[in-house]
């Protein structure tokens, strides 16, 4: 049975573990002090235009999150973030864990803008409410969406007027960055924010997300959080390793691409059989809207997550594509349906 | 330059790197429910006759130890550690970083005794001070010590008496265990703890740990705890492909005799040469003192870490072997050594 | 200038200070193991008809919630409260400060049903997600409703068959349980809840909670949890003495009664003069909505919060009564009221 | 049975009841913004010849320095104390629980040494283990011992000079600074710390420590920590009008100097039976060593605490006198010990 459940059901690309194989057996510093991260963490500042910023490479997406965030923040202070946010709902509390609240804010397309953050910072007057300090975004967002260049520096610029800090989980930054509506670079993304992540694991690596941090401020002794976290591997040339071979050339973006392009064919194929999608999704996770019989039929087939129910006898599914996707799995898909629709 | 820094200058044994090869296009689940993980889960249990434990596998130790202890303590409650032991000293606070403290206790070969532990039960008499509830081994020891069964049963049993939970990191659990002076086997570790951990990273894997629980009480909801810790892989197949091929046949201890024959080696060879040792150990870490002359001569040609000094003129270096330690550099370490001496 | 800003404006009731002074030079045991704690705890236990009960004093609601939450959840556990609950958004991120997510439900009259706990329950449903354990209400809530007989034992039935914990926060229990509407009275409380704490600030006292913990897996070792938090006061008399004066006969309630007299004559006054109010309160607080500029004119003359916006040229405003209110500033409140509105 | 176990077995000074009477029933704000606090305030920074520290008033020790502490230190930080520190032992790991690890230093006299910082510090030398960052003092320490000037000021600059703050926990600061024995001021103090607390729970208050906060930075926002851990009471006047009277004229100096007289009373009176001390200390609490049998005999008619055992036939005990303690209690003991020598 085709998944399309997630973009982490295969494991790594496969240069990236050639390239694991090739260095294997080389001996060199741990903890991330070894000569592949250094290198990689090279490459990705060039790619952004930004000899300055301090990078650390991570496992996973919430360990990034909690780290950055619990070292960022004094006791007292709030992340703020969309409803539909990873760390509001989806890390078992992993921020409120390292004791900070974590204000929610509703939002339709899964993105924030100033005139919300306004709101929040309007009713958080005085010391008997916490302070927000740090603003939460994905892109993409956790329902496809993207941000645009002009929405990011409408944040960014209400971020530094506001003294909030501005944080951007990539855990599908490639996905964001490659997409045909995006028109943000990696430079502005580096830019706008004071601190970012880079995400590998949904976009080809093993695992692996790389933490980008802008401001100096955030930089100083941020080490001692990784290890104080659980997140300073011994081998840490297992994460260097695999970033040096995404960014050595264009891997990364490639395979962002052919994800992108793979999501786009099964939109396209959607909206021509007649159905319509709960969210504009130009990423790569879209979110048909059908009928459940139709669903259930699919389901024979092919793995997915059921989202949310649309009504009675409708329901919105998650079909997620990755840089492993296969074009033949898509147009089975699509026939499937097809021949389904009858 | 060669490295005896530690036993995780090279990556991953190459069936390991193999058997991620031969697996990695294949869809599974994610987060840990894959069936490489499951099948790894099952070949750990059969080792240690008991179908009834809990498994469940980690990036690494800090963060395994972070996750259990937090998960099993409650916020009065408190871990007790030889003065040596990992979390006390290396680990950044990352315990108290959960809000417990790690007591300590003074020992001269690394281990703890019954009566030591008694002395802390009687020190914590009321609600003024933290409750002593649980109590931390490491097996290998950080210096190198193991523990012997009759040691364990006695420690065991005191625990039980005095409603401790007995949690042994087993970071080097595999050169514990194949040492000549052993004799625990895996099931009498896991019938002796409450829960304890397989190190894998310093034997063989990429990354990886295997923290077995024992106790029913300390297996509820756990899975919650590794999420909230940001330690739930995406793909935690990483992590069951490699524990399902160390454990599929002997590799794992294979790797671990390697380790300490090449120790061994070591260690008699230093011996040979009249020089002794800062504590007794017949694991894959082992502490000669050394005329410091002679370690700045040995330091052009080999890395490794001084752990501490003896006297004016003389220090105590630490030599670790591991799974890939070639016996051709052992044999060139004592060939240098023998001509500084002269 | 008279202040209905909130019932802490003045220290404590006469008799209390009273209390104090008779017992001031006595020797007496610290931390809460005095004579006056001990009794105090007896005439409690009675007034609740049950013996069993565990009850330990607190200085502040804020110290109370926070110490029972985060000694009663395990890490991954979360509070369910009101959107207006008073931890949610009153006390800085308290109960998050300890590690636990509180999650909000949207409730017009301040309020919760178990319709709205189930869908809460349905929302988390794996561990990626907290685990909603313990159901937070207020009575009377922040906003001046009051629970009713029945639906506490909904609520109390819901929570028990869903293993979830039913704490109420009763910073203004006395003015709840004295409403000319209730039919709750302090045994039903101690019944249909797993732990409540009976408030003393808002209500007479210098300062001082009760903490009444009826649930025996709850009771625990609770002591630690105190002292752990800063709660443990060395002359814990000074809360013992307090709570024997108002328990040793009707002063607790008698307090109240003249808090809720004291509010019902202002909103009968109100009322008459043609006004409404944003919330149905039969409690000590009530929230007339007045055009903006009669509210200037009464803040001439008297202190009270201005609460929320209701249009443009109206606001919500807050008047709190308590046992020190006169009720001839009652009188000139609504005289100047009158007056205004010419 | 008169006690000597400690110095809150009575309640609070008579002027500072009388006080809290004669200001009961004027209505005032809440939350330490009080006419009554602000004034206390003033007084109290003119003591010191310090217009520009902070002031905060808490209930009591643990608290104050959970609070303090938690708000100062980033989270890989960790404060320093003597083994005998209050918050090492008897806080029941309330700084472990906001997540910071305590580091013990062996100390004799429970002072500390530069040199004992030094040792400390070069043993934290990277980010695998905690940065110590706050120095924890006492004065009077746990056991009786004061600082004097040349000696705090020794530990002021090296902590200077090493970049750590300088916190000293004053909870019997009045007794310290009263010590026939000390050269140290307010003024002093205020100079030499970065934060400190001046005690009166254990000197005539009913409860009620105030903070004082002189380096700049770790002001900022402090009152968002004090509710955030519990600590900002409703009726804050409590605290001010006791400080305020404290500190209106000397009777917070008068109170030590009585508590100290009576404890030099005690032990000269030990001395000239023949007796010696556990420890110096030239404040209010003495540790003689007694045989077990006149422990005994003493026990039938005075509360003590037995501090810590002397051989098999011996003991320490601990004497500790107050503002309250009465020249009549201690002369019946001496002459109870006298008799009983024979």
């Amino acid at each position: 049975m085709y998944s399309f459940k997630n973009d982490y059901s295969e494991c790594g690309h496969p240069r990236i573990l050639q390239a694991l194989l090739e260095t294997n057996l080389e001996q060199v510093q741990g903890y991330g002090e070894d000569r592949f991260t250094l290198e990689a963490v090279e490459l990705m500042r060039r790619r952004m235009d930004r000899g300055d910023v301090d990078i650390h490479l991570f496992s996973g997406g919430t360990q990034t999150n909690l780290t950055a965030l619990s070292a960022f923040l004094r006791p007292h202070e709030a992340a703020v973030a969309a409803r539909t946010g990873h760390i509001l709902v989806h890390e078992t509390g992993a921020i409120e864990a390292t004791g900070h609240k974590v204000l929610a804010i509703d939002s339709d397309d899964g993105k924030l803008r100033p005139d919300q953050l306004q709101a929040v910072l309007d009713l958080h007057s005085d010391e008997h409410m916490v302070k927000p300090r740090l603003v939460y975004l994905s892109n993409s967002t956790e329902i496809g969406s993207i941000y645009l260049k002009d929405e990011l520096e409408q944040l960014s610029r209400f971020c530094r007027e506001h003294d909030l800090y501005l944080y951007l989980d990539g855990a599908r930054l490639g996905s964001a960055l490659c997409s045909e509506e995006n028109d943000l670079t990696l430079p502005d993304i580096a830019r706008l924010t004071d601190a970012f992540y880079i995400g590998g694991t949904k976009n080809g690596a093993l695992i692996g997300e790389a933490l980008v941090i802008g401001r100096d401020s955030l930089k100083q002794e941020f080490r001692f959080h990784i290890k104080q976290k659980g997140a300073l591997l011994a081998k840490g040339r297992l994460l260097g390793v695999q970033f040096l071979e995404l960014f050595r050339d264009d891997l990364y973006f490639d395979l962002a691409r052919h994800a992108n392009a793979m999501a786009a064919l099964m939109r396209d194929g959607i909206t021509r059989l007649g159905y319509g999608f709960l969210t504009h999704s130009p990423s790569n996770q879209i979110f048909p809207i059908l009928p459940n019989r139709m669903i259930d039929r699919l389901a024979e087939h092919f793995e997915f997550h059921i989202w949310s129910k649309a009504g009675e006898e409708a329901s919105a599914i998650r079909l997620v594509t990755s840089w492993a996707t296969q074009e033949d799995a898509v147009a089975a898909f699509l026939a499937e349906f097809a021949a389904a629709q009858g």
